[in-house]
């Protein structure tokens, strides 16, 4: 594995993980190559990122139709480091890398049942104001609730 | 071909669709078994029937955030009559079978660049009116749009 | 809710599942209008009917790849109840309706948390001779796995 | 817009596409945020690079079921710079931007109608040999195809 240039010290930054969600790989999500197709690991960061927003108790509000504001990713990508296949349980894993002002970078990992890991990415979402269109910054508390969690870059 | 209930003469069936779209089969929709996955069908009806209500005018409205009404999927289904792959170019038509108070009826046929039919289907929708959540009655210019372009069972 | 021609009791028909599989609505199977795009149950019915083989011991010879035969879905339907949203936890039901030479008919059932049926549907799949590419009776034994676990039409 | 890394003058980088696919969004490709679902533009980008390698005359050996080689994605990055509607037409262009011995940076850009940028990517592919899993060397003729449709790194 070629070392992304988003990981430093890779050990450490696999242990610096404490939140995981489960994905079971789909049929569907299968191609005629016979394994996971590349456009997938995105819709499990997604499944994942959401988990862990749910987690910290933020998501609630970006789905009220009420909400003035909603999250929206900036950018995203991924490194497969290993074929994936039907039917295989695997654990997806996410933290907070890095909170700005109305944005944060999320970290991802996506590891097999026997410790493997199949892909890593990383993406930064934006809190957007609907109105205005622009970045809403985090409140206290939600600054609060990702360092709560999560091991942050200084 | 064991005729679905849905068809009486194939022939004079097939014979009256006069809209067509068409779509070519993409990599990621093909799974392990190397041909099309039996999901991915829908996602063809589904675009080709908002392309034939484009055709009549309809769909404009529908997208519109003031819009009071939505269309709604009450049912679907597709018969499978042969395999599909990867790069085929296929036109999908639709018609409207049967106009109802609020619903239609509409009428799906794939077809690949041979000539050959490879699935056939069908399936109701229904005009919901937003705030009550019911039927919303056709307009009279709506039914005499679907009226125009089909050849309708009477 | 105008009952499905494949439905004769609904109480009956409905009590008469005893496989089951949760699947939890992504957010990416979320549509414009706010609901799960209609495209999605059918992933959901194959992500179950696989789940239902599994339990039978079948999909392990099927996705083997020196397996002489494969699974085909002959036909799809599915009947929209009522709207589903992100983040619902849903309970997709499975059984075998009737059994064929080499096909059978599986039924499906969407259910809320609450109980209410959300959607149902039927399709038949065939095991097909991958030399041939035409349908390969079921076994003794498999015919036995399916009468096991079913109450099947008579 | 921050520019990504992988860009060095956008102006320039624009200029050196030359080849474009174009795609119109789906509304199953929509989500409850109303705009084109994040994942999406991974599933463009995979279709116009096979459009890509079809051009190129390359597409053709590696799905061939007697290839002793396959395409596989090595990493997949995309930076999202503005919102994309349902129905929207897009122009998804496709670059080579360095060859390597085995491997192949391709760049992306997603433009709206009116010109403006939508996304843009970038993602390694490798030809793998199948027998041995490690990556198999391009063929004079294959790096001469590159070089002779694209604007390479020095």
């Amino acid at each position: 594995m070629k070392k992304p240039t988003y990981i430093e010290d890779l050990q450490q930054w696999v242990n610096e993980f404490s939140f995981s969600h489960e994905v079971r790989v789909r049929f569907s999500e299968t191609d005629m190559f016979g394994h996971l197709n590349n456009t997938v690991p995105f819709v499990y960061f997604e499944e994942a990122r959401i988990e862990f927003f749910k987690s910290l108790g933020f998501m609630q509000d970006w789905t009220d139709a009420g909400s003035s504001t909603i999250p929206v990713v900036a950018d995203l990508q991924c490194d497969f480091l290993q074929q994936v296949y039907f039917g295989e349980e695997l654990e997806v894993c996410v933290k907070a890398h890095q909170v700005g002002t109305s944005s944060v970078d999320l970290h991802y990992l996506g590891r097999k049942g026997n410790g493997e890991l199949c892909f890593v990415g990383r993406g930064r979402m934006v809190q957007l104001n609907k109105l205005t269109g622009k970045g809403e910054a985090w409140s206290e508390e939600q600054r609060n609730l990702f360092l709560s969690r999560e091991t942050l870059k200084k």
